[in-house]
């Protein structure tokens, strides 16, 4: 086991929950980070520390910052309704729209943020559950996005200038349709009944018709496993 | 002139204050976005809604960010000193260390907040007063991070999926002495008396005597002008 220590990027969702347990498995001390961004539902950080403690992170950081204000997105502007049952969620990519729940430059800002964390702690490993396969949409969920932020980061840094080491931005699920990230997380022990995923919750319960609902569910009927979350 | 719009990256200090009076002179309408980030001296947010409002900003927007949670820095963390009258600060940058005023990643962070406004704005234009010339040892005031980040940013945004224009992320000062930036805004009519540079001032005055001072008053000094801002 390998005591390298890693900022992981936990939004309390299934994909980071599964790339939290795998950046564990590969004996990585974990430290994640959380946002409370202005979005709709600030259940999912309390998923998110539930995951984290099950995970046995070395710390959660939870940071506030208002990415309300830019609105645009119906994650984090009340005025936006978040779309429902929509049918074109399963046609490939480039056939898409980007969808209206992409918030701005988010990944951008998150990765941001775990960059200096990551200087501060004398860490070169950042985890982020990106996933271009059941792909909603979003341009900051890419590879390519990926690769340049990491190329950027290794310019950016005191790190860069002074040390040997690099960077490495690690997407361990990156190429995994729902139903390989669901299978791989309950072989490493993950409860994804401590996950949220819905983008509109009500009393708790997931509405099972936004987005991420909807691909939720479809990775669970194709991993043959029941979804432990409850559904309105 | 072009009635196109810029996100501009104000500090209120003297480099970002020129670098708006140049944005301003190209036919930007400009954006200005300036952070309070757990700095010491949050008297130069003061500065940069004065230096706003007398170059005829659009929008003025102030973030609230907590970078002072990473300490390492002097600049937020109050248990380090800031360095008086260093004797390397004349020295070639690459003999230099990395300084302690250093704030772990913030320009990325700075830029990505800018990159997140600019999208909401359908703006494509950024302005950053980077500096590389009179350089304080960041790594992130180097041409070569900026690059980086710009072709990060093309690849992040809804903007490089759909449309046809890319961000442009402009450093007009990059290559200037402090003689000369401070000239070019004396001639662009920019009243440094308004800026505010110094990184531990004592009742509103500057100290004269950390990096940010000793810059300052070599630039004047080269310059053949007088700083208007009072000294301790």
């Amino acid at each position: 086991m390998s005591a390298n220590k890693a900022v992981v990027l936990l939004s309390g969702g299934l994909d980071s929950a599964t790339t939290l347990a795998i950046a564990r498995s590969q004996g990585y001390t974990c430290y994640c980070m959380s946002f409370l961004y202005g979005q709709r539902h600030g259940i999912e950080l309390e998923a998110a520390k539930r995951v984290a403690v099950s995970m046995g992170a070395a710390e959660h950081r939870v940071i506030k910052i208002d990415l309300a204000q830019f609105g645009h997105s119906a994650l984090t502007d009340e005025s936006i309704t978040v779309p429902k049952d929509r049918p074109e969620l399963g046609m490939p990519s480039n056939t898409q729209q980007i969808p209206i729940t992409y918030v701005p430059a988010r990944n951008t800002i998150f990765l941001s943020y775990a960059l200096a964390w990551s200087e501060v702690l004398s860490c070169f490993d950042i985890f982020i559950g990106v996933n271009a396969m059941d792909y909603s949409g979003y341009p900051d969920c890419r590879g390519e996005f990926i690769t340049a932020f990491q190329e950027m980061a290794n310019l950016a840094t005191a790190a860069a200038v002074t040390g040997p080491r690099k960077y490495l931005i690690h997407t361990p699920i990156i190429e995994m349709t729902k139903a390989q990230i669901i299978l791989k997380g309950t072989e490493l022990g993950l409860d994804y009944g401590l996950t949220h995923s819905c983008y509109d919750p009500k009393d708790g319960l997931a509405c099972g018709h936004c987005d991420s609902c909807q691909l939720r569910l479809k990775g669970f009927a194709e991993a043959n496993l029941k979804d432990p979350v409850q559904y309105a």
